[in-house]
């Protein structure tokens, strides 16, 4: 779950408007909140009512996807406005997976992109991290190294207990030197799920917007919490107040937290120059029933290219400005938030590479039903699985887990089973590949007959999109392919202070493996 | 789909209004509106403004179930408040079967059940029913003998065209009279999808609104289109508007008229004594992407007894009365309709028989956040399959459709597979039964582990609620055993007039099969 926030230029005129532009969210190899957590999507328990009014004031996007499902390439994606594949945010180490920022690894988000905040700063905007950071967490990858002047959080996820001889636990840093670590200053009780980081990370939200706007100052406050990534925490004061178990607490709790910083852009009456937006990393984990999280009526869950895996929950909120209680079929990514952002803020995009978000103000502002026909493609590491154009969507190849695990009992689709499509192997159908209609069946159960004028004409449509993307897409270097555990979080920066060193082992590089 | 419009007496005061009561819907043996259709529940589509501006107004019910997972006896439940099994909407031909009234069926609605409009008689109201009856088609069965004082509309499903020498097609009424049949006086163009009969449907409920309204008559509506059950159709003003292909499109008429009524409602200016109840008669039947419903989290749909085919979209709207935009999370079901219908028309239920119903007047009115903690009961026959108590559902039987049909390709949980969950033989688990908490995985994919105290507590609390069900159920006579072709619809009352009447083959009863 990501709040995005971009606070308008106090100095605004109507195209030069700013706000609080806060995407992404808990991006990791655990449950994310899925499309289907949301009241407002259809989760049954209906618990989410901030968010629900959030839509109600704002505007649902009902065709969002992130651009890769899983946490860390999505959030790269986010930040440069550009594919996982073209920001390096990828592995070459096996076909087709997906890749993170493990404490081991030794890359991170690459000195060649420039970042949304960095970009923002041309306008005089201040920006903030709050949360999980996830682009690497060797000194030169971090937040205040890439464009944020203020972060409060972490660089991994929440992993954890370790035993410090062997792992360090996850640093918890205040700007460039690190606070604590969880587990140790920063409890998680991963057998009761009692944490107060959630509670923390508003805290930290909210002073950077009251400070901000005081100062007169336009901001970008990228809101990021991780209470809804396994290990699940809440405060003591949302643990148990769910019907859907931990996961339902985390997520109780999150809405609380939205609820607040909305209320209290409100009552400081910014809310008409601040722009927010709230989606999720990835789909939610479905293997099992402790992670708890739905993606609505969609196919399969995190990790995959199936709908489930990266079609995301997604409400724009501005008062005055985006229409309250609209919904768009605009299909739109996380990567145009990049470009909305800097549109919002006056600032034009990098014309030095190619950027695969769109400026989706039209939309927002309902100067413009739907923009281009824009395709979404769906990538595992650098293969390019699936792509989806207008309400066709060709599958490449599928994969769900690999056979080994699915008969230890995961399962990235359980109770899910559609035959040929949620394969256990990966499956190559290049030369003829799987096509539904998401209108008619948005849960990918009912592949278009090939014989059919309907498939013949999906498929040409579908291949010229593709042959394009393939021509020109020049691959970035892939960062996420070596792994040392001499990189881990041994010493951040700060430790000293606190007495909290450790020693790094002498470095071993290896090739990681991503078995997903 | 039905809408249930219950107008309350003109002579009101807080404890006797009325309004209008329109319950249950397409209900037959194809697909009807499923949990998921709905904007407001959940569908990406989101085509479905009138009925989510609905739920905007009222109160939306996120733990409403039917009776039964087949129309006929969902819909006898609703107007007599009984489960099928006490009413004899059921059949003993086989075990845990579904049965319904086609064509061929010798019973209909017992002379011993007493029916909604006949108790609302007591108070003064008068009642009609338009769209599709379905409690029998015989003359003795008619609603015109069971209390409704008028009637448009068919006795069965709209299947057809039939060549009349074997099977004549299906009569359109006029109270007590037929006007001509599906498929000649009512075409439905089985090829285009195009059919005019959604809009008679809404004439016909509109006009009998604005008489009874002009007379000061409080009154009963029970809208009962069918259009999204299978064959298909829209008028053309709708085919191929939506994204959804021609189920969308069939929904999105249903949508406008739902707009068209509630805002005649607003324009007579009776709407704040009209109380209006929307659901549907099963969940969607997820066999094909043709018939393309959605039950959004839920397994599998309509003929199953699992979430996907009993939980049904339900909004309760009374402008002034029921607060605007509030959600309940009571276990309700659509027997409750009977006693709160009675409650609101201030009429005494019945007191010389078992009623399965709650008066849901406090829910809907906000002066109790949750009734008793009344059990659902989850029926195939006189077999009960599942009950819900609280937030565990404990299955005791499992079944899909049998092995040979799924081997044929047909299958009523398409895409999903919860292993001995979604079986293909007929499974008992009386002795172990199935336990899922629905709070935290509505989904009905992970069983609780028979090991755990959780799994003992469950098991404890609802087996004391199946014993007390089963020690004090009296089933009624089971009127859906026997069929006979001499029964059709051959000389429907009024068939002279119109020169349409059929010669009737000799009577050669047998028993119905019924496969599911």
């Amino acid at each position: 779950t990501t709040l995005y926030i971009l606070r308008l230029c106090p100095a605004v005129n109507k195209s030069s408007v700013l706000g609080q532009c806060t995407p992404g969210n808990n991006l990791s190899s655990a449950p994310q909140m899925g499309w289907g957590d949301l009241g407002v999507f259809g989760h049954p328990a209906k618990e989410t009512p901030n968010l629900d009014a959030m839509a109600a004031q704002g505007m649902l996007l009902t065709n969002f996807y992130t651009a890769n499902p899983l946490c860390s390439p999505s959030r790269a994606a986010l930040l440069t406005g550009r594919l996982p594949v073209r920001n390096g945010f990828y592995t070459t180490n096996g076909h087709a997976r997906n890749a993170y920022t493990p404490q081991e690894i030794v890359g991170g988000i690459s000195k060649d992109e420039i970042l949304l905040p960095a970009m923002l700063k041309k306008n005089g905007y201040v920006s903030k991290i709050v949360g999980k950071w996830h682009l690497g967490h060797r000194p030169a990858y971090l937040p205040l190294e890439n464009g944020f002047d203020e972060w409060f959080g972490a660089p991994n996820c929440h992993f954890g207990p370790y035993n410090s001889s062997i792992t360090p636990n996850i640093p918890v840093y205040n700007n460039s030197e690190m606070l604590g670590r969880y587990y140790e200053e920063f409890p998680i009780n991963v057998k009761t799920g009692e944490s107060n980081l959630t509670q923390i990370f508003l805290k930290e939200g909210l002073e950077f917007i009251h400070r901000q706007t005081k100062a007169q100052q336009p901001f970008f406050l990228y809101w990021a919490p991780d209470a809804t990534h396994t290990p699940l925490y809440a405060s003591r004061s949302f643990l148990g107040k769910s019907q859907r178990g931990r996961y339902g607490d985390a997520v109780m709790e999150l809405d609380y937290s939205v609820g607040q910083i909305l209320s209290s852009l409100q009552s400081l009456g910014i809310e008409k120059n601040t722009f927010v937006f709230f989606t999720s990393d990835n789909g939610a984990a479905l293997t099992s029933r402790t992670n708890g999280g739905s993606n609505g009526p969609f196919l399969c869950g995190k990790e995959t290219t199936f709908e489930g895996g990266m079609r995301e929950p997604a409400i724009a909120w501005w008062p005055g400005n985006i229409k309250e209680g609209t919904v768009s079929q605009q299909l739109a990514n996380v990567m145009d938030l990049f470009s909305t952002c800097l549109s919002l803020a006056g600032i034009s995009a990098p014309d030095d590479r190619v950027l695969d978000g769109l400026d989706l103000t039209p939309v927002l502002l309902n100067l413009s039903h739907s923009l281009e026909n824009r395709p979404i493609f769906y990538y595992r590491g650098n293969e390019m699985m699936a792509v989806r154009v207008g309400q066709f969507k060709a599958h490449y190849w599928t994969w769900t887990n690999s056979m080994e695990e699915f008969k230890q009992g995961v399962n990235f689709c359980a109770g899910q089973d559609v035959p040929g499509v949620t394969t256990h192997n990966q499956t190559e159908y290049t030369l003829q590949p799987i096509i539904f209609h998401l209108g008619r069946d948005p849960g990918e159960k009912f592949p278009l007959s090939v014989l059919t004028k309907e498939y013949l004409d999906a498929l040409r449509s579908v291949s010229a999109v593709v042959e394009y993307h393939e021509k020109t897409l020049v691959p970035g270097v892939p960062q996420l392919n070596m792994c040392d555990q001499a990189v881990m979080n041994w010493a951040p920066a700060g430790c000293e202070k606190l007495g909290k060193c450790l020693d790094a082992p002498k470095s071993k590089p290896w090739k990681c493996s991503w078995p997903h």
